[in-house]
């Protein structure tokens, strides 16, 4: 007997049944009358989950697509940007960046530390003279599970720096933690398809204020599949100017109803229990958190470390192998060092339980020192004061 | 009662059966050991498909972003390239070259015409001296529904200009047409999901040469989401560079195994077939087709107009109203002017009976002047015709 894996990934996310079967439907016509009737209703449902006004970009790509496109589309070669590397995901901003001839400097931190207001207004003030076209920020770092304060981030640029675009991947974040592109005065932020929105990947969102769109009006290279000028006049009549991935989009537009139903403050409220119960059962068995601050800590994905007598590979296999149960490897350095949860997109208060629970076991039977139930019951107290509290 | 949509247009395809199940499956981590098989199948697939000895690359893009790949990858800006243009899809590839900065030289003809060798040997020897980086064809023009003889183009090419990278929209005839990447010595060739294989919109792949690969290395912008080394250094850990979109690529798998059952061969039949039934039926009817010629006909999309007291919305709309059939538009100039049958991919002989008997019925009631029965006896005559010549 198998039953359907339990993804506890920083995606993809678990798929909603509803989202399920809209993928499955007979092909539609990208240009029929009934898909622009599902792009109308998609676009405004963007705008919402980013809390923009303007046009949110849809594009046929992983997030890394939007990456590049919101950097082609407005940073010319030979310009500088600063980019706030604290993991693998910031580190890809410069890496983009590079290869399409901008000048990267860039202010690190180490991985599982977030980049903090203070730290950034030192860095700007001592550079006050450098004239960045943009500053490249990363909301929650997938790689770690730190959460960047980006509001605060952004307020501190805007002190030094208010001309420079702020440029935010909020890839891991949009659907999980708060986020409000116009109040926060953020430039572009990107997101994809397989994380809080609860879908398959193929799909990346581009939001953007107005200091965006102009910047890409003075663009040299914007080139022509992520091309902002192209996505906004299709939009303009509900279509897209290439053909794009429509079950995704399709279920996309299911997915927007099911969030909307249940209101952006709940989905925040949800993804911060995951974290809060997922730290603290992790915790309790004595394991050792990568993210030892809980105010950085993101509520997407949770980070620890394998206990004496494991490893990270042997962990994750008994997981998989008895209990049908994914979580993820680090990345890059971090692989074999650090194991991640992700608490993203269609997941319940019911899976962290579940994964608490199997992860207690296979680590008991691998001889790790864990107090039995100890996980589960912080956990579960947890859950049963923040119950109290909204009560 | 309302039954599903037969979609009958030039992509997207209606869907097998077994690809609308794997679409429909829980999500699966693009990391996971399990996907890495999915894609270990896949890749020397799409190599048969291509017949090519090199990797095929698997982007998550419409065919648009592969065929951007295939320029940013391989032609530096300011050098020059000549496109073979007679219609709006081998016009993007002149759209996309300025966009990223290269010279541009065309050779047009008329919408509906072919692209010739003689005439094409005339204009190289006439322009001798140019040094084209790349030469772009378009094999079948999903536009109007002309077919190329993109390999005597390219044998046309190496006649003259020996080295110009010969560059291929094969989007609408792979799996279609007769296509060999190797054997015909063309350099890159880009095809798309939603067509000959039978699946949703969402991946591109691109084919390539040796002589493509040694460009790419000399080429100083490839950009980040669409570079060459990035796929290739993937493929060869059976991985994709950024997530991809998984339930296309699931759903490849299956396709691929479906179209390896049927043949290369039978497949390229199949679709000549259903090419010469919808014109056999269309001129039986009196109907005048929009590229005349048979021998430049394309397998996949054939064009033609509406006849006297009809127009193509009103024809496109009884077709959809009446019998739930959907025909494509002409594009851009040709819009309301020509209708297009699309008959690729998961179509087959019952699907054109269909479309050509509702055509009948939509047109004789508008009052044209269609002779009774013709369209479909006309057909059944060129498939029994096929029968007796296999037989």
């Amino acid at each position: 007997m198998k039953k359907a894996e339990l993804l506890m990934i920083p995606g993809p996310t678990p798929l909603p049944e509803a989202v399920r079967e809209v993928l499955s439907r007979p092909a539609i016509g990208h240009r029929s009358a009934e898909f622009k009737e599902v792009l109308k209703r998609v676009f405004p449902n963007l705008r919402w989950i980013f809390q923009c006004k303007n046009q949110v970009f849809l594009y046929t790509a992983s997030g890394t697509g939007a990456m590049e496109a919101a950097l082609c589309n407005t940073v010319n070669p030979g310009e500088r940007i600063l980019v706030l590397i604290n993991g693998v995901f910031s580190q890809r901003w410069a890496e983009i960046a590079k290869t399409l001839g901008i000048t990267v400097e860039s202010l690190d931190v180490q991985p599982g530390e977030a980049h903090t207001p203070e730290l950034l207004r030192e860095y700007l003030q001592a550079n006050q003279s450098a004239h960045y076209k943009a500053i490249m920020l990363t909301h929650s770092e997938t790689s770690t599970g730190v959460l960047n304060p980006i509001r605060e981030l952004t307020a501190v640029c805007r002190e030094s720096h208010p001309d420079a675009l702020i440029i935010a991947d909020t890839i891991t974040s949009l659907g999980a933690a708060d986020f409000n592109l116009d109040e926060w005065d953020v430039d572009i932020a990107v997101s994809g398809s397989q994380k809080g929105f609860m879908l398959p990947p193929g799909l990346s969102f581009l939001a953007l204020s107005d200091r965006a769109w102009q910047a890409h009006q003075q663009c040299k290279h914007p080139g022509y599949y992520f091309n902002f000028t192209r996505y906004q006049k299709s939009q303009l009549e509900n279509t897209t100017p290439y053909t794009p991935a429509t079950p995704q989009i399709s279920a996309l537009d299911v997915a927007l109803q099911l969030m909307t139903e249940e209101g952006l403050e709940n989905i925040v409220q949800r993804h911060s229990q995951l974290r809060d119960m997922t730290r603290a059962g992790l915790k309790a068995m004595g394991l050792t958190l990568f993210v030892a601050q809980d105010q950085f800590a993101s509520p997407s994905v949770t980070s620890f470390l394998p206990p004496e007598g494991t490893t990270v590979d042997t962990v994750r296999a008994n997981l998989k192998k008895r209990f049908g149960i994914v979580i993820a490897d680090g990345q890059k350095e971090l692989k074999g060092r650090i194991m991640r949860i992700g608490h993203l997109g269609h997941v319940s208060q019911r899976d962290v339980l579940t994964t608490l629970s199997a992860l207690e076991a296979v680590l008991r039977d691998m001889g790790a020192h864990v107090p039995a139930g100890a996980g589960v019951a912080a956990a579960i107290q947890v859950q049963q004061e923040a119950v109290a509290i909204h009560a």
